[in-house]
């Protein structure tokens, strides 16, 4: 599948619509607004996560649940690599996109927060860690995207936990 | 100053240029778009946090030099702290204010791994420092926003790097 011929702005709903087979009616239906057909999966890919954070060991520290859960999310989207790097290249073109990718981001930080919470960890520090830990998650996303096409995403993920503490070093 | 009596939606580009004694056709002159106007102040936001990061001690670490950078940010928007209550409602209230107000964090954490890199740390820290860095500072603005007057921005910034340091522990 090619992403937006000719650009996502020159696109109408009723090109994206017609492709998938509705009506401009049903998209509606499906989607809130033209951008949304970026983010179709994002719902399922946030409670994916979520439960991967909440079904953590119990044992394990809040940041460590967070990866993990943003780890099963990479491998998730490890067999759609080639889709992710279309769909990103579309993303990073257009302003509008990346402010809804961020409010989606920033709304699974919250979301990620929240489990954290309900596992016992302090408000303060589950905010935090949940902020923390998607920064991470966009920062190997990103290394990804532009990686040789057999390196893993959810390797990726997990390797940030080093780094985070090289950055949190004193 | 009242913002927006009316809510951000219902008030025109006209009565918000009328509001700051400029015609519509000037205030495009100096903002991009309607939600631009809440914004004025980004690039010197940002300008200001920069050269604080950039002239932290040489000694200091990415963290704590970024982290400087944003406490300094806080002595800036401390006298304004009423002024900074009622903008943020605004934004709150607004998905494409939040949306936009995510776009210029995004790009200070961008920067602020510009110039951390410029300070010799390696590109992969720099950026991950960048972005911890800011989702700490959003977590310290959230609560200042919400506490009693006299708290103080820049130490709860500061404040951040203990939480930073448990939630990395293993």
């Amino acid at each position: 599948m090619c992403y937006f011929t000719n650009g996502f702005d020159q696109t109408t709903v009723a090109e994206i619509a017609a492709r998938a087979g509705l009506t401009e009616r049903t998209y509606f239906r499906h989607f809130a607004d033209k951008r949304e057909v970026l983010f179709g999966g994002a719902v399922e890919f946030q409670e994916h996560i979520t439960r991967a954070v909440a079904s953590a060991p119990s044992g394990m520290g809040p940041l460590d649940a967070a990866l993990e859960g943003l780890a099963a999310a990479g491998a998730l989207l490890q067999p759609w690599r080639s889709r992710a790097v279309q769909r990103n290249a579309v993303v990073t073109a257009n302003v509008e996109l990346q402010e809804r990718e961020l409010v989606k981001l920033a709304g699974l930080a919250l979301a990620i927060g929240g489990v954290l919470r309900d596992r016992g960890t302090p408000d303060a520090v589950a905010r935090l860690t949940g902020e923390v830990a998607v920064a991470a998650f966009r920062t190997a996303f990103d290394r990804w995207v532009h990686a040789d096409a057999d390196t893993d995403l959810a390797t990726l993920v997990r390797a940030s936990r080093d780094e985070l503490e090289v950055v949190t070093q004193r």
